[in-house]
């Protein structure tokens, strides 16, 4: 290994949140390092900080501006958080895509999506197979999680290897995709880890993680003593408990019917793909209309409350002519994502009004988590032993308390979060750099910058209301006329009971009727005065301070 | 008893959500019963559903329209949801207000700062004391929560006993108000009661409830072994907490500062109404500046993140003097309600950020609920062995599960959301009418209607942006130059390069060069073409269909 040369490592995303994944690696002399892309997934906006964006992902300028350089992007699985941004970046870097078949599967499709060329995506085997790419050697060293297929990324350069865990948990009985297996992490950590770049998901629960088969008796239960129908709701792309709540169903005597357009094409990919075997027969919303409702088992989209998924859709009445009804049951195979909250309880009461009884996890016995615990977290330290771990895929209170939790174990650990570029050659990490680290909104068709004032422009109308003042003056700068105001989102009229529109009006001539002609010459001016004396008259008259549009229409 | 006469229950808020309490009690002849309401409260607005909203509380309209019925308002305690619209809504009521010391004092000033006088709230004293108003004995009976003084409303009238127990735990050891008195409970069931109106919070809550007694060594000793500043959160009005705080801080050998308006304002309300005694010495935020960090322990507002408290605060940076450093230690000594997830989660990273580590309730350790749990629900019912239990205080699905509880232990119960106004006077209660039930907002200074349209505009302009048309047309009717567009919340260019408002322009200008007399000489039309024009634009080149005003300026 050339002393000149350095390995780094660059998230820039999913260090800080658990979302948006998007983590670079690099070899070479600083600045022509040769680099790879782990994952390009998206986050999802919300009404408080995003409001009318469609999509989330990592702000990849840095990485475009180096496009030259990047040998190729891996995707670990298969999760939109992983995979999802993949359609939109790709443009932007021109990459080599590399994934194992079902992962393929998707990254292809997200690719076609957006215009992209979905044979850019190369299907790959697992471990020990490798791919080159410049300087590293990298293979797909499968895990479990809560999807099919997941896979750690094991990265060997000069520097040395890097096992990049993606996301993982210790499962021996994973039902669908691979288990756990020690004897094969063993293997590839003999000639020893530099790197453990590894997930931080539930570093605060402290008990060890449960297996995926440990739900099958419950739910099981639960469904054969339901006395109507069934309907149930879980991640589409854990096949693994759709394939065991589909079973569930069948072995109590009912029909299945899958709903939601993620939840069929999760299962038909598990299919094409080869990781899903011998899943239900299933029938139609059509044929389901037609089966007794105690005969009956839907299985839905929707778990995290999503207002289109087919879980809403049923909690606002009749959904592709199907409805519940007072004792149905409803199950919650899923825990709510934090922020999720009001959109699930949402749900949770429209079905309680319909009489519907609903089961979510509150007492452990219907969901599993598809990350590795605490105690499961000091095992893979323990395991791998690397020279230093770097916590990825979490809050920055999660990456800190993995930091600590390696230090626990013995290992140094570095806390990097997004930006942060570290340079991994020597044996203590160092900060090499730090990037600029932001976001990219996907808009509609469009694709702006988190920092483009554009979401903030829609917030301050969300909080205050809009104006939209209107003026027209003569070929002398006259006004003529009188000037008129529009409003949205304001009350018509002022706590004493008079229309504030005329009150603005009122205002807004009075200034007009005054102004000298050093302002009505000068639109700047002009339109500063106006907005000012509407802003404050609003302010007077009902207490806020709406944005305001000025229209100015000239005859000169 | 007259079997002309009834007795009526309608909620207005507060059953089907946890929030914005308001219940009228009624009793006379049909149409013509004598009023009283208990409680009148506040929801809090998100950006989700209410943005810009500053208040939310039960829309009153019926009651106001029956001003002349209404006989008294009894306040049960002093928290936000109980209280916090009295002075909004007294103006439209205008009945004398009834509560014990400490929430009287807060009910004073909710009338003051929303300019109503605040000599219309009587103090009275607690059971057997009684107000009497019209055909009603009403009595305060003490019972715990997690504010001092609450009082269930013990009501006779001709039809029987009423017990509304507010918001209520069993809490024997409370440390600061009133601890549950089995025997005075059992004294105002001995004549019987026909009506239990419960809160139905904490249904879902398996085991027993905890005391507040509970907590305090456990705070003691995490605040002893802390190695530099401490500060906690929790809820201000929880004097008792505050207290329990404030004693670990002093008996750590720290001085205690009391950050965040409401937080004072509580201790004084506490210690001035004589329900508070013995509180620590506070020092001010000048004071702490002064004192070294280990010496030192910080008691604020804003447990549920709430971005203008304390805790918000002090995770931004200094406020008032003082700030965090790696090293101190956060408390949360509270639980989040569900939808300020988000939140809060930004303060416990930002502190993570800062190298502060941060306790929350995760461990059941720092903090006790104030409602009754389910075991507790059950004990009350089966002290009071009412006629029927009536559920309150809780979203559809609390209530549902309270009416199944109190049916599986052996006493009718009935299911009466907001807007189902009871008739209570028979055997079964019937219900007499459903009455609209909806949703005051206070905004800024205007109250609106939930249905006035005014926020769905706003959350219209969140989530497509804003575009304003600008048109002129001369004497003739002829468009005068070309039309102009301004845009907000709107990306400025479109995914090819190109300006998004010269593309509007250029398809406007088309449009009108185009049109014929019968478009141009009539506004209605003129602008609903435009506005199709521009949201077709915007649709095509960006995806996005804007909320569009268009402005007509006529020369005729």
């Amino acid at each position: 290994m050339s002393g000149k040369e350095r390995l780094i490592y660059l998230p820039l995303g999913g260090a800080g949140e658990i979302g948006m994944n998007a983590y670079v690696y690099g070899y070479g002399a600083p600045g022509k390092e040769r680099l790879i892309l782990v994952d390009i997934g998206v986050t999802f906006p919300d009404m408080d900080t995003t409001p009318g964006v469609d999509l989330i992902y990592a702000d990849i300028a840095w990485l475009e501006e180096r496009r030259d350089r990047l040998e190729a992007i891996f995707i670990t699985h298969a999760h939109e958080d992983h995979v999802g941004a993949l359609g939109l970046a790709w443009g932007r870097l021109g990459a080599p895509v590399y994934a194992r078949p079902f992962t393929a599967n998707h990254a292809a499709r997200k690719m076609e999506e957006r215009g992209q060329d979905p044979e850019q995506v190369t299907v790959v085997d697992r471990w020990p197979y490798r791919v080159e790419a410049g300087p590293f050697e990298v293979a797909f060293l499968p895990v479990s999680h809560s999807i099919p297929e997941s896979s750690s990324m094991v990265i060997d350069c000069p520097a040395g290897r890097i096992v990049h865990t993606g996301d993982f948990k210790l499962d021996l009985t994973p039902l669908v995709g691979e288990p756990f297996d020690r004897a094969l992490w063993a293997e590839v950590a003999k000639p020893g880890i530099k790197v453990l770049t590894c997930d931080s998901t539930n570093v605060f629960s402290p008990h060890p993680g449960r297996s995926e088969a440990t739900l099958g008796p419950a739910i099981r239960q639960l469904v054969e003593r339901a006395p109507a129908m069934v309907v149930a709701t879980t991640f589409a792309s854990n096949i693994a408990r759709v394939r065991t709540l589909a079973e569930a169903g069948r072995d109590a005597g009912r029909s299945v019917c899958l709903m939601g357009r993620a939840m069929r094409r999760m299962i038909e990919a598990g299919v094409e793909s080869g990781v899903l075997t011998d899943f239900p027969t299933t029938i139609s919303p059509e044929q389901a209309a037609d089966i007794p409702r105690e005969n009956l088992m839907l299985i839905v989209t929707g778990s995290q409350g999503e207002r289109r998924a087919a879980s809403a859709q049923l909690s606002r009445g009749k959904y592709m002519g199907l409805d519940l009804k007072e004792g149905d049951l409803f199950l919650f195979s899923s825990k709510t994502i934090p922020g999720n909250e009001r959109d699930v309880l949402r749900i949770v009461n429209a079905f309680s009004e319909m009489g519907v009884d609903v089961v979510d996890d509150s007492a452990d016995l219907y969901h599993v988590s598809g990350h590795a615990n605490r105690p499961d977290l000091s095992q893979i330290h323990q395991l791998m032993k690397p020279e230093v771990v770097v916590p990825m895929h979490g809050e920055h209170r999660h990456l800190r308390e993995h930091v600590k939790l390696a230090e626990e174990n013995g290992l140094p650990a570095v806390l990097a979060p997004n930006g942060t570029m570290l340079d991994l050659t020597g044996k203590t990490p160092k900060v090499a750099e730090h990037v600029e680290a932001g976001r990219t909104y996907l808009d509609g068709k469009a694709q702006i910058g988190a920092l483009d004032g554009v979401v903030r422009d829609r917030i301050r109308m969300a909080l205050n209301g809009h104006l939209t003042v209107s003026v027209m003056l003569d070929e002398d700068d006259e006004p003529l006329g009188e000037p008129w105001v529009d409003l949205m989102g304001l009350p018509e009229t002022v706590p004493g009971g008079a229309a504030l529109s005329e009150l603005l009006e009122q205002a807004l001539d009075r200034f007009l009727s005054r102004a000298d002609d050093k302002v009505l010459t000068d639109d700047d001016l002009l339109e500063k005065d106006l907005r000012i004396i509407a802003r404050r008259t609003a302010e007077n008259e009902i207490g806020k301070r709406p944005e305001v549009k000025v229209v100015i229409s000239r005859l000169a």
